[in-house]
């Protein structure tokens, strides 16, 4: 509340992207809260589930990552995430990928206020300030982007995957970026509903006849399930991520067998697919009914930050 | 609980889908509600807003639809908005359509039941019962679905929604599916996230090289909204359908000037889109400031039937 | 969004207390709801739970009211509940009693608006307007209570449920207040945390020395449990309401044989009573295994119209 | 879910109930969240407004505790709060003080498993096990408290807070009970609604005519927010505990200065008490609209250990 006083819209600071290190308070934070009950309990396990899964050489390591992670600072550590090798695959969300590019760019995103006001959003309007709950996103970060996109030379006819990849190949060495480490690292980095994003509407703008072959991508994934004896399946969120990931997992041959999802969506009796029960996808053979699997109710960006410095710490 | 008891996997009675007729009951509750509070208000609200885009004749009403509800019942609910011209571009989720497939050959959705339980999930993966919460759709719905895109010749290179309506084409006459009415009547129907369905992967098995140009139906959408003199937007959950029409609403001359959501998803501090207040996208500029707006905390099972049933009432 | 520039806070105008009619349109959705999934079956199972209590002669009806459903426009309904003979025994909450009273003593809540803002929030208070999401409470409701309560002789050593029939006895007979209907009926009526409400502190700051006896309550409401073959539980909110209740039930010959929980709360994971599912309770011994059973998650301004005017068309 | 195969009901571990020490690494976590958004930020927020109230000579820490937290492990964290001197005014639920009592006399809850299953649940019944989410409570622990509460001379006429003082200064020397440091340290302890608890229906069956004064507990809260010149509030949960402390700061010469809820509460649409936003407060003269305040959606078992390590390692 208070911060509605505080910041005038124009001077917002940024958000400052996170830096995880290894700790062995964590750890034995984590494992106090595996003796216990509720979500503490279910992080414990998260955390547990995904050092079994980096363990486990035959686990193929699937990330799935929706929610606007990078606007809430949560940029360096996904980038972490993927440059130790905890990420073999990763689908996420055009939104994400934005949010990376304009960091990658050099924009920032900034710490803003929240407000269910017509008013007050009409203001920042005017101002041409996005709000993201309680963050913001100046307008101008898409001019810098537009620029960008119109100096490069792309295959506008390849898979999404390898778009991302060039994208990435053409951002500067030392960036942090999502994008850039998948590229770098030749991540296959799948987002299904590119054309839901600021990045897909600029570059079907930018570069006319723009016509990416989504379906290469998802025979691509496909194919990776059904090589894959051990997969292991983070999800934080639910969305299009969750399933694009869980359907591949029909056609792998022993199913998910680690499941962890980090979601704030606890509404389970209207059906919809990012709440569901990990339990559920067991009936539709996504998950393997011997598999371990953990639901955590929370933030991720209280649970990411935790599990990293976790996994740093226990995996040193 | 009781109906654990009740139903045998196996025998579990079929899923209706729901018929609305008029009803002034519906009107004068809804009336009521409107000089109340909390979600009954947003409820009258959201009739009395979706009313007056049917009476706006500058008015072009989108309707984002996601979530689960072909397999809970809604199949001719949105049949008949559609059909009664209540809906002039759809934007909907690969699954409601693969749904919508399966009860326009004959198959069936069954009232299950709920479970959060390892072993009863397993036991219906044994009997191939795909779980949606309390409600089961047996896996051989996807052999006569393969059966019949088998049986077509389709345009494998063409845009998302040509290949939608191409299929509406095919499917009988007298079916009140929701392909069948938006091909019928050539209603715009965007699906950006095809790929990430079981209707996406039996394109791609079926017909090798399937590429459809998710790009074209982008712009498509978005030369819509700047014709769109009046925009108004309804919406069913949230996710990518919310997201694609809100992107596409920038871009019209006035954003949109009607906005209904109807969603169980109350978490707006973790900064998801689908449950960020209207209010926000009016700094996006996406939600005109001076618009009509109500977004009601609701399961749309509930929601649907009662909007109609007004809806009916009211444009006798 | 945009009631907030419609009313200003002085001119807002009252919320009206709904009445509900029977209703054959409203029998027959729900009957079709009965055939579907998610909520919309659940609410019908409410509907046909709740006609079952009734009919079986052995069902002692409990009822469980948290929430703030006067504000909202609930009165006359619950008025109705009772007064029909579908309640034996009322556990609420003293918030509710003091709108209750407040109506009763002719004034009235205010349709509002909401606000997440301190601006906004500290205009209203200058207005003395104490807000409830979107209703307002005029602050000068607490003096015409005040008056009142200072013109009463009143027993101050009784149990709270004599305190309460006793205050009904003192309103005029047309009311359609709680307080009233329970006291001409001589309901039960129990409020555990009577100390927890403006009610219960004005008897403390006008009555010197009130010492309303609890335990007599308690006592008073495991015996009833202890004689009831049959019990019914029907649960709007939960909270103290609900446990109070679900805790006599223990001492119940069968626990309760029917439970329906109307509520908004969904998150079961972090181990809070009022969320927890029905069936959590059958291993406390609060319902029974055998016992018809539904949480419908769905807002009770909702909710209770609908539950309302199908049993009124069922028992005519 | 693995869990529902790896556990026995009959063979599980207890609960451990964590112990917190100082922390950099949390606080420099702590920090780093602070400059990011969503729940991170309010939960760094959170730390630093509680470290703030400690700081302020002039704050009166009032701490409402709701939820099942001891049952989860919270007790020790609860107990070095209070030890600490962290907490002037403790206001509760019945049933926290009952699971307190319970693991003071040497009893242990379990970890248990999740279900949502009537069979699954009723062999729990069978086994004397009730069930609190995923964990577990033996019946027995109530036939030890009873023998224990038997062994007791106790004034039945006293108000709650020195009827639970009393029950405190029974305990072992030892214990690290939240009765037995409230006792030791005269901390007030209030609890509305006793009478919906184990403890107060224990009470009631052993010590016949047992008549606390609640109105006593009720004047004596109110008179210490009358004297508190900058009252600070932190919450667990929302409840009665919430309110009752809310309710006394009406009366307060300058309302809340700080307050700080965390809750997994989140539907506000619907008017409840425990999910308002911390601004609804200012309308009534609970908070003042001058105050630090932070809203925190997260699960408290997460929250706890965090604050009381960073804040451990401020104050050292």
């Amino acid at each position: 509340m208070k911060e509605i006083d505080e910041h005038s819209h124009k001077h917002a600071r940024p958000v400052e992207q996170m830096d995880v290190e290894p700790s062995e308070a964590i750890v034995s934070m984590v494992d106090s809260w595996d003796n216990m009950g509720f979500n503490a309990k279910r992080l414990a396990r998260a955390c547990k589930i995904y050092e079994a899964m980096i363990r486990d050489s035959d686990c193929v390591k699937y990330f799935a990552l929706s929610g606007a992670m990078v606007p809430a600072g949560m940029q360096k550590i996904m980038y972490d995430f993927i440059d130790l090798g905890f990420v073999d695959v990763l689908v996420t969300t055009g939104a994400n990928l934005t949010h990376d590019l304009a960091e990658a760019l050099g924009d920032h995103h900034l710490q803003g206020f929240i407000s269910d006001n017509t008013k007050s959003d009409a203001d920042l309007h005017d101002e041409s300030m996005n709000r993201i709950y309680d963050v913001f996103m100046p307008n101008n970060i898409y001019e810098n982007m537009e620029d960008w996109l119109k100096s490069l030379k792309l295959d506008i006819k390849q898979s999404v995957k390898e778009m991302l990849w060039a994208l990435g190949d053409e951002l500067p060495e030392d960036s942090r970026s999502i994008l850039k480490i998948c590229a770098k690292k030749r991540i296959p980095i799948y987002c299904p509903a590119i054309t839901d994003s600021g990045l897909g509407m600029q570059l079907s703008f930018i570069h006319t006849g723009t016509n990416l072959n989504h379906f290469e991508d998802l025979q691509e994934c496909i194919n990776l399930a059904w090589d894959s004896k051990s997969p292991g399946v983070f999800i934080v969120g639910g969305g299009v991520p969750k399933n694009f990931i869980f359907q591949a997992m029909q056609f792998s041959p022993n199913s998910a067998k680690y499941v962890v999802q980090v979601t704030t969506d606890v509404q389970v009796s209207a059906g919809g697919l990012s709440s569901a029960s990990l339990s559920e996808a067991i009936s539709w053979g996504k998950v393997n009914a011997a598999g371990e699997t953990s639901q955590v109710h929370l933030d991720a960006t209280i649970a990411l930050p935790i599990i990293l410095a976790y996994l740093k710490q226990k995996l040193k």
